[in-house]
This record gives structure tokens, C-alpha cells and sequence, in this order.
């Protein structure tokens, strides 16, 4: 078997997460290609010797352009901090390297639309993050909604809120870091974002109301003024004239991944929530009287890519797995498949909605994503 | 025991609920007045006759303003249509007579005003249907809110979603007809605008969007043009610095009486259906690690008024016995209790909300419920 | 209309529940004899008096027979404690009159035998308080199971859980009164027999494990010990080939009204538990692929009796609402329509199920409940 | 690092999750020791050869034999057809090497108790495939009962029951085959009976009742009798005094992994279901009035090894995950930690309930489990 030489920049929870697809994926999906732990890149070399023998990567540096000139390095990973998501991506880019970026693209629009472009122009295969995308039944909720099986999108209230910044005394951290893209519009707005484009369309217009809860927060002796939205509420117009709300929180207590939508079509409605990820709800519009209701389905063998980590429905996948079907992706798309959902060019879309969200804000007024594009 | 003159005008489901509560609540609740069902008012001479026979009133009129005027209604009950609200209520009370009239509480805001102004300078007890509010697990909701358990709200995302105009071919009805207050805004908006206020404030602003799906509808042989929301999304601002979102909605395929919301606040969390509406979710920020979780309260004696239909926890109240609550609030009121919640003020506190809504949604920007009012 | 002269024997929960059903029936079904309050029986002149006034009866003894005898009294209605049961029923269906008797039947075998008897021989319509039966949903499962929907009955597990006598310090009460039919078995268990048999068909083998969890109770100033079982768990069998079991207990921290049961059949399964006994969860065998699941119907129009309280889905009906579906069963068997399910026929059905479950439990060994009947 | 060679016996669905489960540990878990796929037996040389390809093993075989004798083969992995456990395990342990063995462990109690012993006298690490058991909750759920938070256990439901069978026309395999330890009891039921060990202690007596529901299935172009149980009801006594019942089934239409249990303890209850597995639900009975419910809990980073695989709550470990937390208790014992939970003396412990649930079946009387033994 070819082998694929994979450099990773970063080993915090979400570079652990990528090592642990790439030492799975091939006894899990058949592939022509065996992922190797070439070179680690992290903060110091200390720290990015030691995570290399831990995670059992060949070389570590602490130079991220040394990875990404290491001629064995054929897919370059980053798990990096926002702002280096766009130089790195550019420089890996232009040496035809594929790339691996984690959400958000870039802290930019300008940036975003960079690496897109590049990667468009050169045809360099790229994959980003938005993990939650590649759950079996996300797969079956997007062709339960293009094949019309219940009908048209007329409504979505999607929604994510975890709870993980909800008590005033957590730290301020680089997600509040309005440099860094910042907020939670842009930490966990960007995932029920992407998953709107994915079951329900384009995106035409926003109206969003962002609001900082926590005015200051502690930091190290000190504390910090916060600058970005702890909260982000959004009306919604897609392309195909479905309407809804959007709505993203870090402060709702009790919820910790409850990225959750209602999509409600003309002849039917879909129900999900990531914290039961294996679950979708659907309701039938032609059910006989007397006998109708809300149907569960259990995710099984019957859904996209299911049977390759279980035979038997009902087992449940967690979530590192959802990161190994991500993978799948790339190495489909080098294979010489479809290109990866979602690419740069997603992303970038993603991106022109978060921008479009922030703006509308501030005007109080509609804004489309499209028109975000400043050249 | 002292009577108390029932005047119904209607008898549809809403008329028969009501009978239903006059009938229940000497049984159910210690009361000193004991309702007695004198006069039905409807359409017609015969449907007036043959209703109040099926109902057990004592007389029926075709003219509702006889029956405002019979020397024995002390009560003038309206469930007739939307429109007769304002007249009725005002004659009603121009005699002195208490009122108890459905949602809303009138087409206009100037005659919900009209209304609201006579009640208050007349002193007259009143009380308006929004009968949801009734429920013990809300009463418990609202205590909780307002006893800071759980801190200050700081997020409200409130639904209202049915589906019984999902069916394109759902017939034209008086709900359809603006002049009548019209569209899902006024039939279920109204419902989970009276539900925020209720557990989570005042409304400070609201930035709407109502959209209508079918542009036409059967009536009779033909079809006519729809002018109102089948569906209704806004943002929504409390005066208390909770943000978020309300939405309405009657084309909501699989949602039969999807009244829910979720209201964040700073110490904790609660989550209600009213399709369960036996059930209250409460999430509390101090617990145990480890330990920590939602809790779903199941309605009990240890909730208001529940008790009294059923010693033991866990039994279930139904709709019908809302109304009963319900009605124990205007009795209670002219034993000389406090005002009903809600009263004609309160339910044009909600009409002002249903009109900002409307208007923010036609000109594309926030609006104050406050500056509505015309004088 | 015809009035039917009420006479109630026993004012507590029960008695108030039967109350309103009279009080409510009218303005709910279509019946052809209006209920009438005639009498009021309780344990002391005082008690029957005040209780008499408060609930609106129009007169009152302490005397049961003088009720029975009174000549206005067609229907002689017992939720008297349980050792009543049999003189009561007896002297009045002596006189042809009807009898609606709470459950259990009765405090032994022989008594519910004797009881049935007289009024199979006598054709007294007479109907026994298993009010979970009468659930439009309850009907709906058996209409499933009866009309082959689902296929045959394979598999049964029944459980009523409930915590009203977890705590260790809850006093000793007549329900520990073996005497008095005692025990958990008799309280609950006799309800999810009921159900059983209303939905999966005849018992024909049970074998019981009684258990004594807190022998001793609280009572007064001292104790009593506790000869009866604080839970009960048995196998079954049924005449249908159908195997399962049965549970019952008091002890169930956290239930309050856990009547459940699961029922799997050759082509389906129905799952249902009365702490939402709104909905029905329902899965057929016949679904396609990828979008299989269990359906969750909730209670509506479609569903018999429902429209009678509220012609909308979803809005839910209480436990009080239940009871007025049961006297509904009494109303029309007076009307000469069918026998009502369950009369005294069906309820010492059950009785023998459980006599047959505590011998078992004693023998340790399989007991039919046809072999239970002495003579 | 060390390395640990690694044979794998059989590579079905089993033996390719434990493969995953050797790819992966060494990025989630800190070990001392690499596992290295060293060799691959398979029923052929040519499939042996294949699947050793495929999941990436050094070396393959058709003799079994070979691969234990294999000298750099240190842990010797079974997931070859039952009838197979025990000369593997036997000639392994002769060998001094570690088994990792799928359950239940042998097809017969004698075969399972000199597995057992052999293990403890030449006090050799050996793990069995009851993965369940290996869930973070299910590590909680066991520190609940056995710290006394919710007091000590008093009543016991579990089930585990799915409908791979439930069609009649699904095909004769051997798990069909009562000589290979047969029947749902074996199959699934051997799963419950492990967790009810797990969570409420060692099973004193018990009284079962096996059903077979098709009495014979397709096999090739004929039809085979099946001689096993489809559904098991058992009635259960634990030693510390907790009773219930125990329940397997594989024709429960719906049901996918309905591994689920009740356990209500003397202070609290518990309620869990494999097919949500990231959820456990627990009710404290020392909970303020009005505000009291089962509370659901989240599987997190407070909960026993789920940190290893994410630092956030709520987001999901699927049951791939439980196989590599199921191996770390061999890494674990092989560096001279605990022994493993369930070992050969625990999987022997379960197999003696499963033949005294056989026997009490046969027998219609209640087995002791430790009545079983035969010398």
C-alpha cells in the first residue's frame, strides 16, 4: 500500500483527535493509501519532541515551515491556533501540498477568500474540520431533504449552546480574542452555520443580535474586558426561500454539545440534536390517520458509512469517529473522488455568513453573505 | 353558596371548554360563588337553542346584547369570534360586568387599548384566555425565575409551532383574515409572546420576519389570496437584558401543540413543552461534578393548584383542566383577590408585542412594543 | 333528559374524581340520563354532611344501607375501603341496581366471585375503577393488537412502579392490611394486570416473588409490622402463547406513576408508560430501509373519545378525564349498549390472576388462575 | 516503549474492533506497552492471508496452533466461534500467555471452569468481551450503588433485547446451535446478567422461563428445527437481597441495542439503555419538594476514562471506543495493576447463572448458580 505522509501543526485535544484517524482509518475503510506520522510541529521543541513520542509521530520541530518543506510531508494538518490556519495554508499550497485545516478557516474573510482561491486555482484537494458534517445520519438528513422525500425546506431553527463559558469566573481565553476571529459566533456559530448550508441551502440573508454577557473576565491576577458576542441570535433567509432562526451560546447552562435543528419542510420535518448524535427524529406528512407520529431512526448499517465501523445498528459511533469519516474524505478526494465536503470553498462560504451575522449586528439591519466579498 | 350568572357568547370548543370549567371548579376548588349557567348567546336563534339545551344554560339568545343586559349575568363570557371581543367586552363592563374573554384580545390595538383602559378605570375584574399560563409546572417556572434560584435570565428562545394549515389545501378561514387580527403571529404568537413575558419579563424590542408559505388557499369552489404570516421569526430583546428569539408557526408538519421554550439564565436552565406540559426540565449550575444534569420535574402536589385535582404526583392534569385554573383566577379576583394573570392589561401589554412584531417585520428594523400606542 | 340518581359511598380522592365525571359528562358526551347527586355516604353523620355540602349532594348518611335503599339511588357507587366492596355491591344489586365499584374487586376471591355472579345472574351492568383502561391510547394499543397490525402477541413486560411507600418511615396504612386484600400487589399490581389483559389477552400461568422490604412501619406511637409485599415481580404466560412479565412495587424512588409496559409481537411493538400517557410508541416491522423506527403517536381526534374533549391533537387529556370516559362505559351500558369493560366479570378475571400470582409466589411453582376458583 | 505481540484468532466484526482498539490505544491511553499485530489465524490459509493484509498483521495462518506456539505472539486474542474458546484458552495458558477472549466464554460450564481455574492457578491476565461493562457510566452507575449515595439495592429489571431474529425467515446460524453454548440466554442474555453482576452484586437464585417463538428457520434450500430459546424471562435473587427480574430476547421488533436496566435502590434509582449509552439517569431521593426528578447525566470528563478520548462533555464515545477501554484493563494487569473486570473467574461466574437459568427453565424451580458446579 502507498503511504501518505502526514505532518501535524498543533497536539492539543483536536491534533490528538486527527492522529487517532489516522492510526484507525485504514483497518476501518479500505483505502489505497496508509496514512504515517511523518513530523509534529507545536509551540517549542520541547513540547513538540515530546507529543511526537507520545503520539508516536517520526520527527517534531518547532518550526512549522520546516513541516511543511519536509519532502516526505504530503498532507499538512493544522490544529494550530486561528491565525495561523492562512499562512500556513498558503505556504503547504503552494508546494501542492493538501491540506487539513480545523474550523474556522481563517480570522479574515480576506484571508479565507485567499485559501480558497488557491486551493480552486492550483486544485489542491482540502478538507476543514466541521466534524459534526460527517455523522451517518447528517449524510441521510441531506438526501432525505434532496430527494424530496418530504418535500420543500420552509423553516430551520438551528441551534448550538454548550455551557462551556457560562460561569462568569472561566478565563478569558484566545476565543475571546476578537483578533482571532473571536466569539462564539465564530467558535460555535460557524457549526450549526455549516450544518444549515448542508441540510437546508445557501444562505441569502441574516439578521443577527450578538451580546457579550460577561463583560470582563478573570485573567491570570487580573482580569480582561471581553470584546465579542457570548451569545448570537439570527434571523435567517435561505436562497430557496426557507426561513429561521440561527443561534449560538457558550453560556447555556446544562446543554454541552446541544448543537441541535428543527428543519420543517412542506411535506415533512426532521429533527436532530448532536448530544444523541444517533438519533434522527422524522415526521412523515403522509402517515394514515390515527397511526401518525414523530419517528426515531437509530443510525445503522443502512447509513452512509455506518457498516464500516459496525455491523449491527443501534451501536452506536462516537464521536472521534465522525474525525475518521472526515478523514475519508481527503483520502477519497486524492484518490481522485469528489472533492471534500466541506473544502476551502465551503469554509469560505461559512466564513461570508459569519461576517454577514457580525455586520448585520451592528447595523441592525439585513445583510447577505455574498455581498461580504470586498473585491 | 352565592350564585354567580354565566353569560356565554359561543359555543365552539373554546364556549364548551369554558362550560366544562363552570361545571368542574364547585368540585374541584373551594370557591364561594357557585357558577350558574344562565344565558348562551350564538349565531343564530336555533344554534343559541340548541347549544343551551346540549349545555344545560337556562336561555339562549341570537342578540349578545341581550344577554349582556340580562339583570342575572353577572359574567359575560366571549368565545365568539375575534372581532365581537371589543363590543361586547365594552358594553359589558359599561354595565359593571366582569368579563372573561378568549385570545386575543381584540383585532386592533386601539380597541385593546379601549379595553384595557375601561377595566382599569372601571375596576373591573377581567381575564383572558391565555389559558397555558395556567399550568402549575409554569406557575413553578415563573417562581423559580423570579426567586433568583437559578439567577437572572439571560437567553429565551420561544415556539409555537402546529400544523394544521401544513396542508396546502387546508381551507381558507377567518384565521386567514387580517382584518380579524389574522395569521399565525395572532393565533399562536400570541401564546408564546404571553408565556415570555410571563416566565422571563417585559419585552423591551422585537425585529420580526413573517413569511407566508401558501399564497392561496380553498374557499368554497374557488380559492382566495392569502395576506398573513403562516409563519412568524423574530428576535426579541427583554427590558431586563435577556435576548433571543420567538417563533410561530402553523405549517409546522408533526408539531400538534409544540408551545415550548427554553429559557437560559445565569445559575441554571429550564426547558418545557406543553406538548408534556406535565413535565418541567430544570437544569441548576450547582451540583456535584459528576452528578450534574437536567432534572425533569413531573407535575405534583407540590406544584400551585395541582392538588387540588389529585393528591398524588405524577397523574397528569389535561387542557381542559387549565381552563379550570383559569377560571379560578376571575373568581378569586371578585372574592376580592388579586387581578387575574392575565387581565385585559396584561393582554394588551401582548397586543403591543403581536403589533411591534408586524411592523418590525414590514420595515426591516427593531421596534418598541412601547411606542405602538398610538395616543 | 332523564336524570339517574347518584349515590356515592366514600368521599376521598376517588369519591372527588367520581364527582366530577357526573359534574362533567353532560357538557362532554352526548348521554341520554343526566347524572344527579343524590346522596352522600361516609364514615360519621358529620363527615357525610360537610362533605355532602362541599361536593353538592343533596343529602347525607353515615349509614351505607340507608343510601343503597334510598329509592332515588339507581346507581350505588363505592370508593369505600376495600372490605366494603362486597356488602355494599351485594345489597344493592339485590335491589337491581347498578354498581360502580373502585378496585380491586374485592378483599377475597370467593366475595369477587360472589359478586360477579349475582351480576352476570341478575344482568346488572356494573363497572370496576381500572380507569387506566379507559385512555384513548389504551384503546388504540388494543385495536393494534386485535385487528393484526402488528401480528401476534410474543412478548410482555408490565410494570406499575410508584414511590409513595419508599421511604421506610411512611406509616402503616390499610393498604398493608392483608386483611384488606394488602400489599402492593393488590394496590398496583391489580392495575397492570388489568392492562395485561386488556391489551395482550388471558393470563393463563403466572409464578410471583413477593417481597417484604420495610417490615415494619411507622404507626401512631409505635410500630406495626408489615405482613405483605412491598414489591412483586412475576413471569407470565398467556393463552395466546404470549410470555413476559409482570412487576409491581411501591418502592420505585423517582416513579410516581410508572404504569409501563412493553409489547412485542410478531410484526410490531407498542411501548407505552402512563407518566405520559399522551403518547404511544409504536414500531412496525414493515418500514424501509434507513428510515426505521419507533414512532411516538400522540393522543388526538384520531384516537377513540378523545374529540369529545378538545377537537385538536397534541393538547392532552388528565387523568380526571380518564374517569369520565369510565362512567362514560356505565352511561351507555344503561343505554343498552355493551357490557362495560371492565364490569365484575372482567375484574374478578383479575383477581384471580392475583390469587394465582401469590400463591405462586408462596409455592414456588406455576399457578393458573382458572385453578384458583374454589368450588 | 515495550512491545506487546499481539495473535488474533478469527476476523469478523469482533476481530476487526479489536483490531482498532490495538491501533489506537497508544495515542488515547498512556501504556507501557505497544501492541504490534504479529499474527492472524483464520479458518483458511487464504482468508487468514487476506484479512491479515487488510487489517495490517505481520504474519498469517490456518492452524491456531501455530499462532500460539507463535514465540513473539505474547497475548493471544480469540474471536473464533465459541466451541473454539476453550482449547485456544487452554493451550495458550499452558504456554504462559495472556487470552483476550470474546463471550460468552466456553459452550459449556466444565469447559468454562477449567478455563477459569487454570487461569488462577498459573495466575495468567485474562479479559473477556463484555464490553458494555467497560462504559464510563457503567463504571459511575457501580460507584453509586457500591458508595451507598443512593443506599443499597432493592429491586433489579435489566433486558437486553434486539430483533436480528425477529423476522422467522432470518436464517439458521450457529448461534442457533445449542452445542455452541446457543440461544438468546448465551447470546444476549449472558450481556445483562454481567451488568446486573457489575451494578447489584452476585445473583443467589434464579427462575427462568425460555421460549422459542420460530420453531424453524431457512437453512440453505431447506429448513432446520431450532432447539434453542428465543426469548428468556427470568425471575432473580440477588445474595445482598435485591430481587427482580432478567430478560433476553432477539426477536423484540425495534429494539437495536436495547441493553437497559432499573436498578432502585433504598435511597435512589438508576435507569440506563445502551442504545443512548452516553446517558444515565438517576433520582436521589434526598431532594427538595417540588423541584425533585430524575436527573439525566452526561457522560464527561468526570466520569472514569471518558477524558482519555475528550476533554468536553457531551460529546459522545461510541461503542468502538468501549473495546479500547475494554484492552486497557489488560495493558493495565499485564503492568501489574488490578485484574481485570471480567476476568475468566467473572466470565465463569456468568456462565453458571446462564446454566442455572437453563436448568430452573427445564425445571420450573428456582437455581442457585453456584449449584451449578459440578465437582
Amino acid at each position: 500500500m502507498k503511504t501518505l505522509g502526514i505532518g501535524l501543526i498543533g497536539s492539543g485535544f483536536m491534533g490528538r483527535c486527527h492522529v487517532n484517524a489516522y492510526n484507525s482509518i485504514a483497518s476501518i475503510f479500505k483505502v489505497s493509501q496508509k496514512p504515517v506520522l511523518k513530523m509534529l510541529a507545536d509551540a517549542s521543541p520541547e513540547l513538540a519532541s515530546q507529543q511526537a513520542k507520545a503520539l508516536q509521530f517520526e520527527q517534531s520541530t518547532a518550526d512549522w515551515q520546516e513541516l511543511v518543506q519536509h519532502p516526505e510531508v504530503d498532507v499538512v494538518d493544522i490544529t494550530a491556533p486561528n491565525h495561523l490556519h492562512h499562512p500556513i495554508a498558503i505556504a503547504a499550497m503552494n508546494l501542492g501540498k493538501s491540506v487539513y485545516c480545523e474550523k474556522p478557516l481563517a480570522c479574515t474573510l480576506a484571508e479565507a477568500q485567499e485559501m480558497a482561491n488557491l486551493a480552486r486555482s492550483k486544485q489542491i484537494p482540502t478538507l476543514v474540520g466541521y466534524n459534526y458534517l460527517q455523522n451517518p445520519l447528517m449524510r441521510t438528513a441531506r438526501e432525505i431533504v434532496q430527494s424530496g422525500e418530504i418535500g420543500e425546506p420552509i423553516a430551520f431553527r438551528g441551534v448550538h449552546a454548550e455551557d462551556y463559558m457560562a460561569n462568569p469566573l472561566s478565563p478569558y481565553t484566545t476565543r475571546l480574542d476578537a483578533s482571532q476571529g473571536g466569539g462564539v459566533l465564530y467558535d460555535l456559530g460557524s457549526h450549526i452555520i455549516s450544518l444549515a448550508r448542508y441540510v437546508a441551502g445557501p444562505i441569502q440573508e441574516v439578521l443577527g443580535n450578538l451580546t457579550t454577557v460577561v463583560p470582563e473576565r478573570p485573567s491570570g491576577d487580573t482580569t480582561r474586558l471581553v470584546h465579542v458576542d457570548d451569545q448570537t441570535h439570527c434571523l435567517v433567509r435561505f436562497e430557496n426561500g426557507c426561513v429561521g432562526t440561527l443561534e449560538a451560546s457558550w453560556m447555556a447552562w446544562g446543554r454541552k454539545m446541544h448543537l441541535a435543528f428543527e428543519l420543517t419542510c412542506t411535506k415533512g420535518t426532521l429533527v436532530f440534536n448532536q448530544e444523541q448524535f444517533n438519533e434522527l427524529r422524522l415526521y412523515d406528512a403522509n402517515q394514515k390517520a390515527g397511526r401518525d407520529g414523530f419517528k426515531t431512526l437509530l443510525s445503522g448499517p443502512d447509513h452512509p458509512h455506518y457498516s464500516a465501523f459496525c455491523p449491527a445498528p443501534g451501536h452506536q459511533l462516537g464521536f472521534n469517529e465522525l474525525k475518521v469519516i472526515e478523514l475519508l474524505q481527503l483520502l477519497r478526494a486524492l484518490e481522485g473522488g469528489d472533492a471534500c465536503w466541506p473544502d476551502f470553498t465551503e469554509a469560505f462560504e461559512i466564513q461570508k455568513v459569519l461576517e454577514a451575522v457580525k455586520l448585520s449586528s451592528e447595523e441592525a439591519r439585513w445583510c447577505s453573505p455574498q455581498s461580504m466579498i470586498t473585491n
